[in-house]
């Protein structure tokens, strides 16, 4: 998830026309996405693999992490796999890259492919994929995906329009991050008509933590410090506080958008401990910027959403980070 | 408000080529919307008082109510005004009344008029109004609005665009609700094209909480217990709570969300305390009817939002409370 400002600076390189192009010329897929993937990874993954196949193509999806219950909603998801046809299997297949630009990204690098594309809305890292469709001004690769199909004249199902509706979804905090573009409310809009229904999705998305989870945020939540005269809200999770909720560090994610509510805060930020100091999660209002923050810690990140890991104890941390955040608020 | 599904079997009243003669047919409007007005109420008025006056007509907005400075955000706000024409000066004014349907509910119900008419989308108390248009499909006023706009071929500028974006996004829990329809999320593309910016509004919609409502939520969470095998989740706001928090009875609204993000709950209540009683506020999932422990109770509301008071100590309140959601779950 990416809360972050689309910046027009950047252009997209590659076009629609180059994958449909790719498309036509083979026939036999692989479609692979990030490791740690999230809905956008998934819901565009899933909705390429049904358009190939309505247009008599194979496809297949990989993805080395684990599926978390969390997207059993999905439809189709069941199909994704973390099994790879044997190292010289992969040779006559055709790669596809969701949501990500580099072979390392997606854990396929030991592998050949009989040739590659990448469909992302992140910046390129490094050239990678014999095709290359990059727009780095989209809030979602679901959103590149629609705009494909449309170009390959597939029909939406709703199966479809479930997964891509999710994907959009996840990747603007359901319409309310500032990466909202006119076009990603219209593509809801239409697949929204095709059969996916917004309520369900949005509570499928956001209203499927854990008790452990929601325990966890209760009690970080009745920590929170507020700092800079309103400016600065700060909560804090201990490997205790976890172990006491009977929660997983990656149940934090978003934790730290939760103080952005209220009206006076500019920055709000999650310490959080781990093995080798405190992890810092930053987000941020309008042009406060948190990058800038992570990046002079050693981390990085979007405007408003950023984050670092400050190897120190806790007090240390804490004063580090609260000065550097100073200086941008 | 309001998270109800949008029922099918409410079937519009009236049409808005009807009002569109209405406003044709006069010059010089009062437009009234309800009392304790929300996002909906003020964005529709707003943005109808600004498209009257490209029309070349006169208009002014009267809220019994204080504008709350959370509305600050939504231009032209200001011109909102508690002060009415002196009695017998209505009388040559036509009136509109705008997310409501009862001169009582808008606090005009003492005034005569020249003529009057409705837009809203709640079901009808009784008949009031000349002209009537009353769309309880529609999930927000401000999508009606939007709606009669196209008919009157009136120019969606800036400012109108950011009150009817706000008006929707307020009502449909920006695009969260199951009342989001295909039509709302594309007149929010359109709204957003024309200049509504769909993060900084939702910012202003959700992010402009005070300290001490950040606090009280804070420790209503803490107490937070999850009962019939995690079915529901209840949350207990004491007046000496309030009192810690220095927080007001009305910055709850709307608390009783938030226990919905844990994905086995079904039901979630709020029981707050009051001169009266306990006063319960209601949210459920899907298709558990929460109207109908309220209703019982004495009390109303939709499927999936509604309230009641119960006139009894905590113990007996609690208690009857649960054992009348334990028969909808």
């Amino acid at each position: 998830m990416n809360d972050e400002t689309p910046s027009g600076r950047l252009r997209p390189k590659g076009s629609a026309e180059e994958i449909v192009s790719f498309i036509k010329a083979n026939s036999d897929f692989l479609i692979a996405t990030h490791v740690n993937p999230e809905g956008d990874a998934f819901g565009s993954a899933v909705a390429l693999a049904m358009a190939l196949e309505s247009l008599g193509k194979k496809a297949a999806i990989y993805e080395r992490d684990k599926v978390a219950e969390f997207y059993a909603f999905l439809p189709g998801i069941a199909r994704v796999t973390d099994r790879l046809p044997a190292p010289r299997g992969t040779e006559s297949l055709s790669l596809i890259l969701v949501d990500c630009n580099t072979s390392e990204r997606a854990a396929v690098e030991n592998l050949r492919f009989k040739n590659t594309a990448v469909i992302d809305h992140h910046e390129t890292e490094r050239e990678f994929g014999d095709v290359r469709w990059i727009d780095p001004g989209a809030p979602a690769a679901g959103l590149l995906v629609y705009r494909l199909l449309k170009e390959l004249e597939v029909e939406i199902t709703r199966e479809i329009a479930v997964n891509l509706y999710a994907a959009i979804a996840v990747d603007t905090g359901t319409f309310r991050f500032s990466n909202t573009t006119p076009e990603a409310l219209r593509a809801a809009a239409r697949l929204a008509e095709a059969g996916a229904e917004p309520g369900p999705i949005a509570d499928a998305i956001n209203g499927n933590w854990s008790r452990a989870r929601f325990r966890l945020l209760c009690a970080a939540m009745g920590g929170l410090e507020i700092l800079d005269g309103g400016g600065t809200a700060l909560m804090v999770i201990t490997k205790e506080m976890l172990k006491a909720a009977g929660a997983e560090p990656e149940d934090t994610e978003n934790f730290s958008n939760f103080p952005r509510i209220m009206k006076d805060v500019k920055v709000a930020v999650l310490l959080r401990e781990t093995a080798e100091g405190w992890k810092a999660s930053l987000r941020s209002k309008g042009d406060t910027n948190v990058a800038r923050v992570a990046e002079k810690l050693g981390g990085g990140g979007h405007k408003n959403a950023a984050g670092c890991t400050i190897k120190a104890d806790f007090e240390t941390a804490k004063k580090t980070l609260l000065e550097a955040i100073r200086k941008i608020i």
